[in-house]
């Protein structure tokens, strides 16, 4: 396998799989971690992530469901087909990747044929229009391409009917988020909030909506990422460190 | 004062504050201590207490300030009657409590009055037709002399722009205001879990939305009611004890 001067290959800790990703763009944080970590996946389930970037959350959600056929679609040209060659890198033949407009993604795949859409959308909204379409880090963090509502539309038109939507987003878009699936008949059925710390406001969410789903919801207990000691918690080490364990 | 025999009268431990409780009825219940503590008031602030009950909201507003004018509606007349007595017996002038439905809100205080408007609403929706309306216990739980819509609809119309409202609801039911409060233009812009203890599934709310706010909201650390000793927490500890530091 050959990488680009501006690449390098990581390896995840879980089965054995590595991933490549680009210096200079966008690499994947600890909140795609727990987003492939919260997504539920019964074997046989159809998968689709948007905005799949460096494949992350295929790769991951693949290590917790060997059998699930997952696809991820991903707009950006080179950024596609760095997450493609990951994908052959570690020889995994149910995962593909497509480059794509996920407004397309009805069209591209059907209508109601996943089981589970996952996604780790941009968090800021559009401001100053400073940010440029050709810059991949700016696209990974900003609504340039996609906006919270063509997600969340998209996914319902791909769901199948009781099919879940699992995605993270910023603390301070909760009301945007749920506002948007109801809006879409994806009902948020189950939200955990992350914090830095305990004592420490939220940051982050996790949310499981399901299509056509009654109203009436579960919160989870708040998830926090470092201890009182300063190190990563235990619920942390175990979500990161499950791969190694399963080796 | 006299009593009715079912009725007991309990000390608030805030500035010598009493309350008349109906032992047959509804007693106030951590709910009522915790939103009274979560909603900010400034001094000459306009306060409207909606399914007011036996006052508690109003009362322990006014232990946190002084000079607010406070309303209290309950639909329910011996109710209503009985928050009077105990507006009465702590002889407080600047409480006002009303018997009437809260639907009828602007026609009996006029528009855009209140800077805040706070409500521990019944928690549960109607749902077998089992509840009577003359059950005072099923009132207070069930929605069956309002809906949550009909609590932020007239929220928004007796509310000034820019002005609170204050709400504490079980946590299945977050989609459900967080939805009908951007419905009626009162944004959520803060948010508080409250769970049993640390690792425990929140199974209340606290939400402040502001009548015309832009979008983003901030989300508070999660309130846990008690400690890992199985003691109150500190943070509970400090809400029931502010009234006795301040005597």
């Amino acid at each position: 396998m050959e990488l680009y001067e501006y690449e390098r290959l990581d390896d995840l800790k879980r089965d054995g799989l590595f991933i490549i990703q680009d210096t200079r763009g966008f690499c994947f944080g600890t909140d795609a971690v727990l987003l492939a970590d919260f997504a539920s996946v019964s074997k046989n389930d159809t998968v689709l992530d948007f905005c799949t970037g460096s494949g992350i959350i295929p790769l991951l959600i693949y290590a917790k469901c060997k059998t699930a056929k997952i696809s991820g679609i991903e707009i950006i040209n080179d950024v596609a087909a760095m997450a493609k060659r990951s994908v052959e890198y570690n020889k995994i033949g149910c995962i593909d990747i497509l480059q794509g407009d996920l407004k397309d993604a009805a069209k591209i795949f059907g209508y109601e044929k996943f089981d589970l859409v996952t996604c780790n959308p941009p968090y800021e909204k559009v401001g100053s229009g400073a940010e440029s379409p050709k810059d991949v880090k700016a696209a990974a963090r900003h609504e340039i391409f996609c906006t919270l509502d063509d997600v969340i539309k998209n996914a319902f038109d791909v769901l199948k009917y009781g099919g879940k939507l699992c995605m993270v987003h910023r603390a301070n878009r909760l009301t945007d988020v749920f506002y948007t699936m109801r809006k879409y008949s994806i009902e948020p059925k189950r939200l955990r909030l992350i914090a830095p710390a305990e004592g420490k406001e939220p940051n982050l969410f996790l949310v499981e909506g399901a299509k056509g789903g009654g109203p009436f919801m579960k919160i989870m207990p708040t998830l926090y990422v470092y201890g009182k000691d300063g190190e990563y918690s235990g619920e942390i080490l175990r979500i990161y460190e499950r791969g190694k364990q399963e080796q």
